[in-house]
């Protein structure tokens, strides 16, 4: 496919450990419910999965807070349950709940009628929002596609929806961990096809959101989470050089395991804000970038309070390249768009001046 | 007071790092809602405040789950908010849902009216049920007297009760440290009160719950946290050597906090299921006691699994005294108390055969 060439490429070249001229920054959920275009649109969808599964709305949303903030990234507009859903799962969003599965996998039986699902068939739709995005950035900045991680699809798809304490799929991580593995094998296997066919569609970077692995003991978690991740960075397709599209592995809960989570092979690392990224880069030896980390709470505080606590964060990962300004997790609904725009003009300020 | 000699001295002996015949076991919301004769006489008492503020009834729940398992320490029965309510802030129980407060801490003007409560006149049914309870266990098992956490307990003082993300006590907390401080300055002053108000009613021993650290940043938990944790341990009086009423800073969320926590002084800290205890171990250097770390959920498991699971985290704590055994957290109501037997008993076999 041919898309415009790049015009801000900050981004990759941070997620590259590149020099950069400042550091670049974009947000989880920058495209959400906070922003009232992103409601008006919503609305027009009818529901949750419409405006998802509708290229065209799902491109709109996504170039959104392009248009109010100076954002060094966009991110595709999708949902991390696609996956599940194209399995056979049946997505649902219960009114004013979170999303639930029709069928969700309670047997070894369930388990073995899944299969890695067809993407151009099953997935089309989010292939099509890559392409159409991409297209229409113009080359404004870097898209990122994404996906769930194993573990946290699988969360989904034995818990049947949110958990408070996830303890049917911790059960099946005790008592029968062999049927456990083998979902989390083909979850693997889809997770890799969907992020390689993102990438194909026009995707120039993709992250793996671990939202759940962080409720997991070490030693589940090195075997229940942490394999499957590394699998996909062994396993996945990303190009070679000053070319390839970097990963980026995100993980709630996450700073006990840098070390392993450096070690998979991944491009960069993204942190929740309960670790300092001074000791999260020594600990990575700078062989990964890494992403994150401001409370996103830091965003209910007074703009000048925000700008110290951006300087801080940007000082704690200190000089020298490998660092993209996020925040440790997404943006909430109620979030005032304007301390959004303080927080990404003070990260490109200071950075820029320190730089 | 004259109480009745200890016959099971296995949990101070822990506690203290001397040798034990078996590793002591107790379990965190043990007297709760999971018991049926819990239930039967929450349902006597007509409320769960009523239930916590009758000396009588808190002893008899106190009591029940000794009567069913073999366990080596009994917890009063109380809640963690009686301090903020003895300061004024009006607790209540809604329908369904958690603690709240009448009169949360919202401005500079409320902190200044707040002061340490009188622990007679407060607080005296707390007293009454710690006395009552010692002199009923006849020394079958030392008595554990607990508090919040002056960071957990103003949690609920400034958001007014349970929170999702902690908005109002982070934005005080980036905004306001000042008047933060002078909050959990005077709640300190409470908690060290309320600790030694217990041991001199007849607490054996003394836990600090610091149930919300964890949603703290590194800088935050260090400032807000941590510093005052460390004043308990540093000021409150537990007397000298054999004798002494040992202290137990438990935290969810504290695994990259171990080393700080072990400096305070306290003799024990308690650790959730996310760290591996040799490490926290080794990391403590021998310094402290370490209570845990079975990861509560484990509770849905089959028998067998449980009995793997204790057997484990036994052997990740490894050889030699310190160690208490518990639950990274507390039990759930939906879980059977045939596996709490389950696990207790494990407890036991597995360590006494160990050792």
């Amino acid at each position: 496919m041919n898309f415009a060439p790049l015009k801000n490429d900050r981004f990759l070249r941070a997620l590259r450990r590149q020099p950069v001229d400042a550091t670049p920054v974009w947000i989880m959920r920058q495209a959400g419910r906070y922003l009232p275009e992103y409601r008006a649109t919503r609305a027009r969808a009818g529901s949750f999965l419409a405006l998802a599964k509708t290229p065209e709305l799902a491109c709109e949303v996504t170039l959104q807070p392009l248009d109010r903030f100076d954002l060094d990234a966009a991110i595709l507009f999708s949902d991390i349950l696609t996956v599940p859903d194209a399995m056979g799962l049946g997505l649902y969003f219960a009114d004013g709940e979170g999303p639930k599965f029709e069928r969700p996998i309670r047997s070894e039986a369930d388990v073995n009628r899944l299969a890695v699902p067809d993407m151009a068939s099953e997935l089309g739709y989010v292939m099509d929002a890559v392409t159409l995005i991409r297209r229409e950035l113009q080359g404004r900045v870097p898209l990122i596609g994404f996906s769930g991680s194993p573990w946290t699809l699988a969360c989904y798809m034995v818990e049947g929806g949110g958990s408070e304490n996830f303890s049917r799929i911790k059960a099946m991580a005790l008592n029968s961990p062999q049927v456990l593995h083998k979902l989390l094998a083909v979850t693997t296997d889809a997770v890799i096809a969907y992020l390689a066919a993102q990438r194909a569609a026009g995707a120039q970077a993709l992250q793996v959101f671990d939202t759940w692995g962080g409720v997991l003991s070490p030693r589940l978690y090195r075997e229940f989470s942490l394999h499957y991740m590394a699998r996909i960075a062994a396993e996945l397709d990303r190009g070679t050089d000053e070319q390839n599209t970097p990963l980026i592995l995100f993980g709630k809960g996450n700073a006990a395991y840098l070390e392993a989570l450096a070690a998979t092979g991944t491009e960069a690392v993204g942190v929740d804000w309960l670790v300092d990224l001074g000791e999260a880069r020594a600990r990575t030896r700078g062989c990964v970038a890494l992403q994150g980390n401001l409370d996103p709470v830091t965003l209910y505080a007074e703009p000048e309070t925000i700008r110290t606590e951006v300087a801080a964060t940007l000082d704690s990962y200190g000089h020298g390249p490998g660092h993209v300004f996020n925040l440790g997790h997404g943006v909430s609904p109620d979030m005032n768009p304007d301390h959004v725009r303080v927080l990404v003009d003070a990260v490109h300020e200071y950075s820029s001046n320190k730089i």
